[in-house]
Order: C-alpha cells, then structure tokens, then sequence
C-alpha cells in the first residue's frame, strides 16, 4: 500500500505540481476538516487521517486548524513521520513538541525559496522608507500633490550603509540588491557568513555595527532567544534618524521601545511588513505619517507561492523516496544520518 | 565690474555653495520679484535686473514668476546670455525662444545629476507595480489587513522583461539597478547607446521590443516628437497584463489611451511619477486600485537636491570662467566652440 500523504492547505498553486511530485509513490488526501477540533478526531484511531505518514502544511490551513502548537503535534497520528512546512520561519509548527513526541516527527521548511521575494520586500521598504515615497503616494491620493518639505526628510540610499542582521539567505540576497546602487553593507551573525559575497563586513560586536548604520535591516528568526533582540539599548545605539526594516518577525524587535523612538525623533522612520501579533497592527503606528507598513508580503506573489510550494511538496517526496527531505531544520542538526534510515518505497 | 548672476530660486540647500562657486566671480542678486509682471518690469533697461548675464534657475520659481516661455525669455535684459536650468528636463525653458532671440541665450540642465535618484524612483514603482505593495499598504490602513488574492496579481522581478525606451543616464542607471535581481534588459533608442552595458539588448524596432516586455518604463525627454509617442498602438502592442513606469514626462504617453487599457484589463497596472498636467492628477487614475502614483518624487530628496544645484552653479560658474558651461543642451550642438569664444574673466 502506498503510504498516505496530507495535504493541509487552504489554495494550492501548483495542482498539477502535487500529482507530479508525489501521485506515484503516495496516496494523496486533502485535508477536509472545517475546524481544529473535527480534524484531532480525524485524527485519532481509525480516523480519516490515521495512517497518514507525511504532511504538506501552508499557513493558512490555520485558518480552519489554527498552528501546528503542541496540542495539534501531540494529536496527530502516530504514523506521521514527516512535516513539509511552506515557509522559512517555521515557528507556527512547534518544533521542539515534534523532536519530544513518542514517535518523532521529522520537520523541513523551504528557506532558499523564500529569499528573492522576502529580500525584495525589504529592498521596497528600504526605498520607500529613505525616499519617503509611501508618504507623498498618501498625499497625492488626498489630492494635496507633494508634502511640503518631503525633500528634507528624503535620501538617496547611494552609498549610505546598510547594516544586515542576520546574513543568511534573506539577507545575503538584500546585500545583492542593495549593493547595485551601491550602499555599504555591514553585518552581524553569530559567526561570520561562510558564503557573505566579499563586500560584506562582518561586525563580531553588534553594538558597533549599529554604531555605523544608516538603515538596520532584519534578517533572523523567531526563537526564544530573538524575542525582543532589537531592544531599546539596540535602537538607541543607532544613529539619530536611522531607519529600521523589518520583514522577520514583529516579535524580534522591542515594539514599544520602536515607537518612542519614532515618537522622540530618534528614528528616522521604519518600514514593517510583520508586526507581534498578525493580522493585528498597533494602531499607534498608523500615527506616524512617515513610516511604511505592508500586511507581511515577503514572498506574497504567485511566482514565489509556486516556488515554495513544489520545494515543500519535493522535501515531501524526497523524504517518501529517501527517508530524508533537503530542507531538515536546524533543530535537527547532525541527526540526518539517522532520518535517512526510515525509507519508505 | 564683476559680471551680475541672477538666482531664480524659492529654495537654496547648498546655499554656502553659491558663494563658493560664484561669490568671488560675480556680483550674485536673488530674484525678489513676488509676480511675473513685477519681474519683468525689473528686466527693463535701468531695472533691477538689468546687466545680469547668467540666470540659475530651478523649478520652484514658476510659483512666482511662471515657467520660462517665450513671453518671459524675451523679456529678459539684453545683457543674458547663459540660463543654468537646475533639472535634466529643461521643458519648462523654451530653449527656442532662447536660440531665436536677437541676443541668443545659451541654455545649460544637469542630465548626469538627476539619474540615480529618477531612476530609484522607477525601480520603486517597478517593484510597487510588480508585487502590488501600495495596494497593500492601503489594505493595511484601511484596517483590512491583506487584500484577498493580492498574490494571484504580484510577480516576482527576477527573470522578467524590462523594457527601456531611451537608454539616457536615467535608463541606464536603471538597468544597472534592475540588472541585480537580474531582470532581462532590453531597450530601443534612435540609436544603439554607446554606453550601454553589455546586458542590454538593443531593438531597433520598437514594435519588437514591446512584444517582449512584461514592463515597459519610459526615459525620453517631451519634445514636439516625443509628445504622445507612447500611443494607443504602442500600449496596444505590450503583452496583456504589462505594466507601464513613467517617470519621464506625463504628455509623454497618451494618457486617454494608458486609462482605457487599465479599464479593460489590457495593462496589469502602471507606477506613475509624472502627468500631463502636475500638480493636476487625472482623478480617473484613483479609481485603479492597482496603480502606484507619485507626485513627482523623481528627485526628491535632500542629498540629490543638492548635487542637482551644485551641478547647475557649476555650469554657471564655468560659463564665467571659461564662456562655456559642461551641460550645455542638445539644441546647441556643435556651437560648443563658439561659446567658448564669451569669456568674461
């Protein structure tokens, strides 16, 4: 029999991409449950879903299931083996109640995928921020032309430096982007980036690099030890008058810190497209006519939607085919070797 | 007796600059004319503005005195020769009048300043356009969050057709900034541009260059033969679901023509910065919810300001100097070693 795969998603782009990848060597179910509590009794024994070995998981099933939190891991069939999660930042699928289960379930996420829109994303908020464009669209529409004065508060980003938190896929590709104008780009990680193209600096002491930007820019991930990491001694480290980007997550910086320095004038603006508690935006940043925010569309654009889809659906077959999917999570780190002995066909 | 300057300005940045350049060389006046009517009564014999022989000018000044048409280029004192523009379109100079006049008047612009900010900006309404991020942004204000399928209408850059018509420094730049990503670069010009970077592929049938864009950005300079050259063929002639970027000129596109083609779907959107018409916006534009408009943000901001003006001030400044100024217009062709036979100093 042919080990059963589920499909937990709201839209899928690539339809015929799913027959493709995975029709041969699995029996497909879509996930039909209209809420969290008939999809648990899915997927109990005997359920509709038991047996299930593998899922394919896009945010917004979420809408119908809510996240994959500790409640809904430890409620899924115990023949699940393998979560193919659409995104890079996986923290709607509690990782460490997957690693504790009786039964281990493996995670991958689709991080390259990602990186050209989500880079792109912040490439506009960084122009829109520095050239105060968002802002004079805004005036234009209530039919008052350009705000006076906007030239005062807008800057070339030519040769202004970028300080990248976080040089990994995201954030390399913005280096790419900007260094066309070209901006001076500096970064901090917790090491050196293997594959940082050369005119990258790397900065070991954070506080120093901030030191020295004019735009800062948000590249690291969710994790306890991200909460709050831009804090208000980070901000205030900045230049008056820089300018924050963020299209990680809105846990990451210190929002209330955030906002009285756009309230003080310390920062120059900020450019959002994620905020702590989506879809929900504090309203006290709307207050800010100079600021720009997007309603998170880092990779929203059906080329980019397509791309992450067939790269979890093909960690999906590769796990079926192999025992092991490309994109593993970190928290799994050194245990690949063990993942490749579950094969299945 | 040093030679009389005129500065037609409303605002100054480099302000220290102007005497820099031009307070040892010159007697320096600041136009204190509130109306045009006053001001060319001060341009009479024995009036103020008599014996000025150089004239910066920028934009702002038409608030005061209008632009310079014919009207007030011959009204200007007999003693005029060098009108230093500060802009690379010198439209709102009628350099006809200028050639023609009994005196003949040279007129100079700053094409190589205005490029990198003009061509930000056009990237920026690429990357509005393409991904939809102004339509988002007002979903986000208007407190809905994101606005369903907005990801069924957003493409990715990467790999798509930019179309360039009139590969100046302002397209050029462009493609330089386009070319990260990368995007293919195409272009049509009267001519191939010697300078034109190696990606950049020229079509000498423009025709043939349409067919191929999926965004179509526009770099000519309003002339007579420039009016309306994006024509209803031409629009007509793009893939359905192109995108048109304008941050040339707005008579440079038949407008009437670009509007129907948003209204039967034919253009996917369009990202304008400019109108036939400014500060006047067609309110017909406003009712796309998928275009991006600017109030001519081209080179909006403080730093390019000032390159602009300091590039303008040195036209003048080498006109006093040496009879000839770097910037002199393509309508003078050739008559560069005439010029250089005014020498003041």
């Amino acid at each position: 029999m042919a080990p059963r795969i589920l499909i937990c998603a709201t839209i899928v782009w690539a339809q015929e991409d799913v027959q493709k990848l995975l029709g041969g060597i699995s029996e497909i179910m879509y996930m039909d449950s209209p809420d969290r509590a008939s999809f648990l009794e899915a997927c109990r024994p005997g359920g509709r879903y038991d047996g299930v070995v593998g899922i394919y998981r896009e945010n917004e099933s979420a809408r119908e299931i809510g996240t994959f939190d500790k409640e809904l891991i430890n409620g899924l069939p115990l023949s699940v083996k393998w979560i193919a999660h659409n995104g890079a930042g996986y923290d709607p699928v509690d990782v460490h109640a997957c690693i504790k289960r009786g039964k281990r379930i493996y995670l991958s996420n689709t991080p390259g995928a990602v990186d050209d829109a989500t880079a792109t994303t912040a490439l506009y908020l960084l122009l829109s921020t520095m050239r105060q464009y968002s802002l004079a669209e805004r005036s234009l529409r209530q039919l008052e032309w350009k705000p006076a004065g906007i030239n005062e508060s807008a800057h070339d980003l030519t040769h202004k430096t970028l300080a990248i938190l976080g040089l990994g896929g995201i954030g390399s590709r913005l280096a790419e982007l900007a260094r066309a104008f070209p901006m001076r780009i500096i970064y901090h990680s917790r090491k050196p980036a293997a594959s940082a193209p050369r005119y990258c600096e790397y900065f070991t002491n954070v506080e120093e690099m901030l030191k020295q930007a004019d735009v800062l820019s948000v590249h690291v991930p969710l994790r306890k030890d991200t909460e709050g990491l831009v804090s208000d001694k980070w901000i205030r480290t900045l230049r008056r008058g820089a300018i924050i980007i963020n299209t990680a997550r809105g846990k990451v910086i210190d929002e209330e810190a955030m906002i009285k320095a756009l309230e003080d004038g310390h920062l120059g603006s900020v450019g959002l497209d994620v905020y702590p508690n989506e879809p929900n935006v504090n309203p006290r940043l709307m207050e800010f006519p100079n600021v720009t925010l997007l309603p998170h569309m880092g990779t929203e654009n059906q080329d980019t939607q397509r791309i992450m889809e067939v790269r979890a659906l093909t960690n999906l077959r590769d796990f079926l085919l192999t025992g092991m999917g490309k994109d593993l999570v970190i928290e799994y780190k050194g245990q690949q070797a063990k993942v490749r002995q579950l094969q299945f066909l």
